[in-house]
């Protein structure tokens, strides 16, 4: 049987193409299997995952939990708010103590980014990052792009445009990388301040005109507004933001192309996009979350298989 | 095999007496099994349910859960303190996410009086209402019912009088629903401030007098005095509800009759109900508790059995 | 086979020798059976066991729910942040209600001193006490001493020095009985104010100078420091407290002794130990976080073959 390359997913920069098409092919099946009203596979019995999140995200946690469940796996949850991460202790002591249990694999959210990879250096078990900051985002990526290959056939020569605050976003980031090893080609729009001067080196071109970039593209993946950076010197105004930057059905009904929309969620709906576009048959976005349990179950079961 | 004329529960109000009757027979099975120490049925291996409570409820969410596990089914729970609610998404929005991940029913407890019947117009799932604002708590209703059955023999003909505030309890309302529907008469009770006007026509009698009240009934189900409410202008001081509304034990045995009490939970001792009733004989308080789940039980198997 | 003297665990003072040498036999067989990676034993399918928590503490719920999960029994979380003690509802009132939803065994940590006594003589469930005020914890002291038991052969006849504050430490007491029950000589060091006066009643040795206690000891088990007291009169400032009784390798290394570290975490590093102490050959700090696990399993075990 394939392997992956890696015994952590730290981020997309840290695995192959082999390592995609195998995540991919093992999704497929277990698509299939859930869409045989399967829910559960007796797989990973003996493993125990511990779903740690220093930060909330009831979306990224509940998906998580659904496929580490049906891969019948024992899960603990761990969330800072009623952790001794309180009482001043360490990461490392934090996840060691975890791991003395018993518990084989790691599936940690954390607002700093490389909290992953500075675990997966000091502790013995595998580690999924579920989000490191503003640094990656890989599951997301995945399920992204395995969006993408299930609607168009494969990702390879398609363009896609991410629109939003590329500066501080994880799955902007995330997504770059994985389009880019799948032969995408990538551009980035938004507000001037909220592209990070770097973007180019990877690839990836710029551009600061939504019509030109919808006009270019088949894929326009629409990041969050987060209102709470709105107020911040260099952030637009929502309103601002959304004139520029949002998408309505009127702008994207002129622009005369079957675009695929994408959305991480959660949608601030009438700001990146209206509701008329989130729930139009170009949007993917619910097919997003459904393809995210496939894709974790894909990832969890093959960092498995290495542990074992 | 008999069905449900709903595909969901979302109240009293929707369903018929052959509902409750086949709720109660599958009940009743499952309370005999549960009694023979046998903790867990196969029956929902391949079904998964959410739990979304987006109003605290220790004791409901418990006994959801706990029904729901021991019918095999696999459990994930979202509560709105931890949940992307806060991040502006729409109620539609953060049903369908979940629903993507191949759930198969909800059961909500909202704020919002009709939360779960909108909901049930927009989601493609099976909702059981688990508390909507001050509408309707139907599956309180159907234990409480079954509990009269178990003690009494029968609900028809039983004289019930409910007492409390019935102004703001989708408690009261779901019983009103429920008694009515099996041939109970009803009465409530309480300060006229606290009655809705409509009361009568549900064809439900009012007493203000607490005396009256308990020697005309066979059963007196005391509501929780929700003391947060206790200094609007409208209602009544605790200590002059309890003087009026409150049972204590010699009030009881002044009314020499075998008068069955009830109460939803979590008690206030000493303001419906004194320590000595409610921990008395005539108290059919943890029998409701423990009905709870053998009704939950039955309405997720009947529920589940017409989606599949 | 051979049983528990007892139907609770409610501390280490209501139990005897025998009963201490059946749970570690027990966690013997359990231990083997975690080391051949079979994470799960299908023993207590039939039981429901409820986690009721009035107080947060992550590792000693997450090595219970473990434990719980691994034995195959169900399990439901009741923590006092999400629950209806907010409404004012005694803890009788909670616990009944959680019992009558057919929960056979509950594991509670409550702030006060006894409550788990109280409790068993009240309810009809076995109880667990994980932590009870500044009263008792005994599956800490349990697997204290099984660690203890695990490095050097035997508990009895062996010196172990607790150090810190003995006053408030629930762990000091677990372990001051469970040591002395099996023979091993105890003493105590820290500050004179944080060491009660009746210690010595328990056949426990006071000793206030760490150098001479370390010279007479094979184990020392350092207390946590509990900051959020450091500023309350009677007690030393933190850098008081870790210049006279916090331990570094430098000083270890002085005495020349292989002294066995342990300390039931949260560390506080570089207060009670330093990290090249927590981290040497001779700390068995995460082999006590391994061995809880057994230990409680085998708790749990042994008072559920009681129940049925």
């Amino acid at each position: 049987m394939s392997q992956l390359s890696v015994n952590h997913l730290l981020g997309i920069k840290y695995i192959n193409k082999q390592d995609i098409d195998l995540i991919f092919e093992t999704a497929d099946h277990f698509k299939e299997v859930i869409n045989r009203s399967i829910k559960k596979v007796p797989t990973l019995r003996d493993i125990t995952i511990a779903n740690i999140f220093f930060e909330n995200s009831t979306r990224t946690r509940l998906s998580f939990e659904l496929a580490e469940k049906r891969l019948s796996a024992d899960v603990v949850n761990f969330s800072a708010g009623q952790s001794s991460v309180k009482k001043g202790e360490t990461l490392i002591d934090t996840v060691n103590n975890i791991l003395s249990m018993k518990v084989d694999m790691v599936v940690m959210r954390h607002p700093n980014p490389g909290a992953g990879i500075f675990l997966s250096k000091h502790v013995n078990a595998s580690i999924i990052n579920a989000g490191d900051g503003a640094h990656e985002h890989p599951t997301q990526a995945l399920l992204d792009s395995y969006s993408i290959r299930e609607k168009l056939g494969d990702v390879k020569g398609k363009n896609v445009v991410i629109v939003g605050d590329i500066l501080h976003s994880r799955v902007a980031l995330s997504n770059i990388f994985a389009l880019r090893l799948q032969g995408a080609n990538v551009k980035v729009c938004g507000p001037k301040t909220l592209i990070p001067k770097y973007i180019e080196s990877l690839g990836v071109g710029v551009e600061t005109n939504l019509v030109k970039a919808l006009e270019w593209c088949h894929v326009a993946n629409m990041l969050r507004v987060q209102n709470e950076r709105m107020d911040i010197s260099y952030f637009p105004s929502t309103r601002e933001y959304t004139q520029q930057f949002g998408i309505n059905k009127k702008l994207l009904d002129s622009i005369n192309k079957d675009i695929i929309i994408m959305h991480p969620g959660p949608i601030n709906r009438g700001v990146e996009i209206t509701s008329d576009v989130a729930d139009s048959d170009q949007s993917v976005i619910l097919n997003q979350v459904e393809n995210g349990v496939a894709i974790r179950m894909a990832v969890i079961y093959l960092l498995a298989s290495k542990i074992k």
